[in-house]
């Protein structure tokens, strides 16, 4: 087996997820990971640090978007177009295609409790992030907190639905519903 | 030592709260805080189950403070104002009496990544109860889940305000402030 396998990643990740539905996320060990995928556990170390990561490897490129479309935006943004922005900058990672994929891994994250929690923080940080980058286009306190829980929410509620059962709208026109549903509410 | 020891519990809260400040949470033992509080280990349990129970003895007691106040909203009451009503409801807590006790509280969180996350975790717990109690009032969602969310983002924001070094204004003050910089944010 070659060092460089072509979509080893892939197989890794399918294999994962499916194994964590199954048997639990607890009771999965790389080694049964790996022999799912048809591959060795040193190819599976070459890819993630451990079976946690397999869920949680895009938690960095997500932040980024997000900071991404803060600083992208136009000169004369609100506040709240930042966050807007932010929200809609991450819509590239969530397309039709990776739709069967999110569901799975939510599922095997609503399986446990410990990824739960996880999957919890991370939405911490990424709230922190976008405050930071908030603050750095000149959005000051307790703005910038505000307008950063605004999008985290728009965020987790839209991801939610696109991945009901159901849903064929695409997660751009989920935010963009929920953005006029937000201020309606005020 | 009687059974019943008037004060014994705050006692034994602030002997922990120095505790964990001054050598950390994990290095704290119960023994430690018993001896600090000039009280025994077996009143200790007879308040508390663990250490870790010190800091959040008061997480039900706020969900129920937060519920109450949703169920008590009139009746023509808007998703918003159920939302605003949940918040003011939790005022009660956070008395200026109370305010050093907080500040130290929150010390001892900022000094230990384990209660950082648990107290994360707590705010996603009040911000499902809260979901479901403005459901039991007949907000659909995703309008109960957006008005959460903003409630529990002004309640965070207002206590890191209200702990501040040089604060001085009321919990309910900062609050009605904060709400109407999320309606003005909108």
């Amino acid at each position: 087996m070659g060092r460089w396998e072509p979509g080893a990643r892939e197989r890794l990740q399918l294999a994962a997820l499916e194994l964590f539905i199954e048997d639990g996320f607890e009771a999965t060990t790389v080694a049964e990971i790996a022999r799912r995928a048809e591959l060795t556990e040193r190819t599976f170390y070459r890819h993630f640090s451990d079976k946690r990561e397999v869920i949680f490897d895009g938690q960095d490129l997500l932040v980024d978007a997000f900071v991404a479309g803060v600083v992208a935006a136009p000169e004369d943004a609100s506040p709240r177009d930042l966050a807007e922005a932010a929200v809609a900058a991450s819509g590239s990672f969530f397309t039709d295609e990776r739709r069967p994929w999110s569901r799975r891994r939510q599922a095997a994250i609503d399986s446990d409790t410990g990824l739960r929690e996880r999957e919890s923080l991370k939405m911490g940080v990424l709230a922190r992030a976008l405050t930071a980058a908030l603050r750095d286009r000149g959005v000051g306190d307790p703005t910038a907190e505000l307008a950063s829980d605004a999008a985290i929410s728009v965020f987790r509620v839209s991801f939610a639905q696109w991945i009901a059962a159901d849903e064929t709208r695409s997660i751009g026109d989920i935010q963009v519903a929920l953005f006029a549903a937000q201020r309606a509410l005020a």
